[in-house]
């Protein structure tokens, strides 16, 4: 490979994200990348494959990037919850990627399926062990607390307007509380 | 108005709300809705304006049948919770089209903000009335509420990989558990 062939690829990778976080996957422009990325259209293909691939990839780096920010912990999962949600408003550019392969490219990403794989275990063992609430099936409780670390970037312009500055700006103990109430198991249940 | 003229709108409004809910507000053809609807281009702007109004009624419509299709009751929210999650099962467009919505209006609707708004005040008496937790903000509660509904409509498709065959059916159980833990009050809290 020609010295700068890694540099192009970073290039190209940055301006993918870029592109697709803004536009999604059929909005998104290869021409518009190679262009933000100062390269040509054909080593797009070259390094990465089609529109499709290069998605996928991008969607992947995105989600490799936050688990190894967050690591999980099955022992604390509402600062857990806390730390995904601060990581998560720190780079909007992620909810946007992963909002858009649920709409637009609807199959499992292995390193994404390893990754669950490993929280639901972990959950699973948790549960038997009697330190997590077993009202819900492991991977339910995956999906729950991811969704109460998004329920403000899920949350509709219109309910953001009617909340208006009433709301208040980190909401991280907010997250850190109701998944408190999820996760811990109720005396007596 | 020619007597065809009523009817005409409500094929073009069916029309959109396919392909809205297909495609997004960027992906969606104007001359692919007209085609659905067995009518001309120019009948869509006659009817509703431009692409974007269209876009806007389309979604509003469609949260307003949600409205009227589930009456909040502030008094038993996790069974509201529950109704309204069968309701989204029920017609998955509502929550493609909101999602369309989120990535590429960002922008507030008038009757959303209505039915948000009576939902917040509604939630703030009954917290103030001390029937209902007061760990989080009206606003914050109502967007936790509508995240827990939506947890599995959110989660990825990596998650629902590794959930497989594991996974319930009917997940309305779940939803009014989780939500009656995030609402009960603590008692001592």
């Amino acid at each position: 490979m020609p010295p700068d062939s890694t540099e192009t690829k970073r290039r190209l990778a940055d301006a993918a994200r870029a592109e697709f976080s803004e536009f999604g996957l059929a909005g998104a422009r290869v021409d518009r990348i190679a262009e933000r990325a100062n390269a040509n259209k054909r080593s797009i293909y070259m390094h990465f494959g089609t529109k499709e691939e290069l998605f996928d990839l991008t969607v992947a780096a995105s989600l490799v990037e936050l688990a190894d920010a967050v690591p999980f912990d099955v022992r604390d999962i509402p600062a857990y919850a806390g730390r995904l949600y601060r990581t998560l408003q720190s780079s909007p550019d992620i909810f946007r990627l992963t909002s858009w392969a649920l709409l637009e490219r609807p199959r499992p990403l292995d390193t994404e399926m390893a990754s669950y794989r490993e929280k639901v275990d972990a959950i699973r063992e948790a549960q038997h062990d009697g330190i997590l609430a077993t009202e819900h099936d492991p991977a339910t409780l995956v999906a729950m607390i991811i969704a109460l670390v998004t329920s403000w970037d899920h949350a509709s312009w219109s309910l953001r307007a009617v909340a208006g500055t009433d709301a208040p700006e980190n909401r991280q103990a907010d997250v850190e509380v109701a998944v408190r109430k999820l996760v811990t198991v109720t005396p007596g249940a």
